[in-house]
């Protein structure tokens, strides 16, 4: 795709046909012959065009000399449906690993992206997924720069599962994570919560509510290194996703040994979601989220944090929500709003799968 | 896992019960709680455990202080049965993408682990998977830093499906890819062909030859260094899996808009590869491998290549299958044995589904 390819992603909204001279995936796609060459030519190559993925070759070569350091990760991504309110698979796989190195610190810079189709998935659908993909990478900053696609046959996948792995430069001195959280540390989220579990379960079980709720997806890099930017000694930092904050939390208290106390009526979420929840039973602070984080901060340095992060949030205001109340003794309370305090677990199991 | 972990690995053959409190993957293993935690905590920690991984964070940090060039790659697999003569699924994801690393004459460093399980595999397949990418991990000297599980429900994937990612460092200045391809080239293999396919496809289809034959998967970068500390001024590799021999020629003969021309009397295969692949209409040009390369090298150096080859290689002779007739335009040729020159082509669509 050339120059105007921003352009063609804005205009088009479906597929232009014949993309390829097929209209749904066949076992051959994923064969290394000319099929699948077809299929990378026509749908993924013009899509992710950069000069790193035109080298054209099993591994991609990028240059390092400036940098120090570098994180890298990888997650899949099998989210159910594959369109959902306020975003779809491909956005998800784009955002989630730019958010996953946004987590340690690092600026993201290229990603690769796996793709697992099941035989009869319609083409219309993997353009449409890679388009968004590649509009969502643009937004980050970042790259695709190197693939691979694989075919299933029919019952043994879900349409598609996606894989994407990031790499990204860490350009500043601090330890970002759970070993340097220290007792006193505030505990910040940069928005509200509980939005991206409610809008795919809504969607995937046709509950209607009144107004329809969109999942929070969104990439986290720029509000990190805002934070940076600004100076905040940032301790750690973890997204919500699987397991809401409740698990992020218990995550780093595990990993730190530190003791949080969080208050329920500092969390914000929205009454919609709230409403939705009591509805089915959940408890907001389980319920995955694709765009919100946590900050652990030093007290001094929380009021200033939270205006920068104010500034990066258009649909959504930061909150302080607890602190870090102890050392030495995994553990993490919350005081609720109508009563006693009371120990916050990870769910033991699976409260809605398939969410990411 | 503690320093005696390679012994553990040869002695158990089985999963040492109760390693979880169930016996197979339910969904909720993936859903972010506790008992998710508890199968990285028994199952994946253990067997891959580095002070990297034991960042315990959404991203792995790592110096890149020395490097100027890294290498990016990454594969999924799917391949079925799940384990098969001379491998299975997991020492596939580990030596498959080391091996694309080394095809960018990279040494290869990290890797990425992503799975995506389907719920009702058992427990104990899952663990053993995991040992046999933890121990190719460590032949092949590389470290898996980070990682993801997912879970789908049954009927929604076949087992598993491992998506592995590297990141390896280029200590060489050469630029090893197509674009570096040059009429004169001759054009190595580092062994037989055609074993791989043929192993997949006789246990999948229940077939009986007169041997087994085993997968010829085998990490590549040992070779690859090899070649590139004995002064070889490669230009090009490229290893032969989906589509064969034939795919890959074509994909750089395109890519460099060359002629090449391979003699099908030079072509190492077994003699029970070939009969099998009469039997069932096979040609041996067009059937993976997962441990053959083909090499672009001046003429005068093949000979050394040819020797520093030999010496990684215990079961099998590499060989100078063809040359680099012309430039300009892309084509294969294959000289056969019985009679005149015929244009070698990918083939159309699939030969044989599922094979990596």
């Amino acid at each position: 795709m050339t120059a105007d390819s921003d352009d063609d992603r804005s205009v088009q909204i479906s597929c232009p046909l014949p993309v390829t001279q097929y209209a749904n995936v066949l076992v051959a796609h994923g064969g290394g012959g000319r099929l699948m060459h077809d299929l990378l030519r026509k749908v993924f190559l013009p899509a992710f065009a950069n000069d790193l993925l035109g080298q054209g070759h099993d591994a991609t070569v990028f240059g390092v000399a400036d940098a120090t350091r570098l994180a890298f990760t990888t997650d899949s991504y099998v989210v159910r449906p594959l369109f959902f309110p306020g975003g779809d698979i491909g956005r998800l796989a784009v955002y989630g690993t730019v958010n996953d190195l946004a987590m340690a610190g690092a600026r993201p810079l290229y990603l690769s992206a796996g793709f697992i189709l099941e035989e009869g998935l319609a083409i219309e659908s993997l353009w449409r997924i890679v388009q968004s993909m590649a509009s969502a990478a643009a937004l980050c900053g970042v790259q695709i720069v190197t693939g691979d696609t694989k075919v299933v046959d029919r019952g043994k996948g879900d349409g598609v599962f996606i894989n994407t792995s990031g790499v990204g430069v860490v350009e500043h001195q601090l330890q970002i994570g759970p070993r340097s959280v220290r007792e006193g540390d505030v505990v910040i989220t940069n928005g509200d919560i509980g939005r991206h579990g409610i809008a795919i379960l809504a969607v995937r079980e046709g509950l209607e509510f009144e107004t329809t709720i969109e999942s929070d997806l969104m990439p986290l890099a720029r509000q990190v290194l805002a934070l940076l930017e600004a100076g905040i000694e940032v301790h750690c930092l973890r997204d919500m996703t699987r397991g809401g904050m409740a698990s992020a939390l218990n995550e780093i208290a595990e990993s730190a040994r530190v003791a949080v106390t969080v208050e329920e009526r500092l969390i914000p979420c929205r009454d919609d979601v709230r409403a939705a929840c009591e509805i089915l039973g959940f408890d907001p602070l389980h319920v995955a989220n694709e765009g919100r984080f946590l900050a652990f901060v030093p007290a001094a340095q929380a009021d200033l944090a939270l205006s920068v992060l104010a500034r990066e949030m258009s649909d959504s205001v930061p909150a302080i929500v607890g602190r870090v109340t102890g050392s030495g003794e995994a553990g993490v309370v919350l005081k609720t709003i109508l009563g006693p305090n009371r120990v916050l677990d990870m769910l033991s199991g699976e409260q809605l799968p398939r969410i990411c």
